[in-house]
């Protein structure tokens, strides 16, 4: 790889590395609205998960997907996966009161 | 569930879809980066994956997401998640010249 290919690394890398940041605080604040969420639908005894609104969200995001040029197929696996951890919050929630997975750190 | 909980519920719903428009639009944003970077290795000969850049990419996405009060766990488990796909991509790449899981619509 020549020095042109390798500042080219470089700078794709660099530029990965801020929209990672930029995703994980994203996915934080996804998780203090679903933990949200997993509270009032506790304090209501309403089920942790909600396949209608699902249904609907994928609906969406593969739309959306679709729109950015991402593959949709990749976005639905992304979602369920995401979706898998915020049900394991809301069973925890449930049962406990709290998500015993929240970094202790101040 | 009363009014108050329901408007509560609905509110914190339209504040995950806001998050997830941005998540896929990012994601969308970080696959046209590693799609770089993948054409950049086929063409150069490198192997699809680096260990020793994920190994950094993984450190720093745990302290940016115990920083961020997310995980940091699961940080790295999504992290993994989202790989899986770029090296999959990149195979592609090298076999292929492209990606063929790209949607077509313009």
């Amino acid at each position: 790889m020549d020095d042109a290919a390798l500042a080219q690394l470089a700078a794709l890398r660099r530029s990965i590395d801020n929209i990672d940041a930029a995703l994980i605080h994203l996915l934080a604040e996804r998780f203090t609205c679903t933990q949200a969420v997993g509270r009032l639908k506790a304090a209501s005894g309403m089920p942790p998960s909600d396949p209608d609104r699902e249904r609907q969200q994928i609906a969406r995001l593969r739309a959306l997907a679709i729109d950015a040029h991402l593959d949709p197929a990749f976005a639905e696996k992304w979602f369920n996966f995401v979706v898998a951890e915020v049900i394991h919050h809301h069973e925890q929630i449930a049962t406990t009161g709290t998500v015993s997975t929240a970094p202790t750190a101040e």
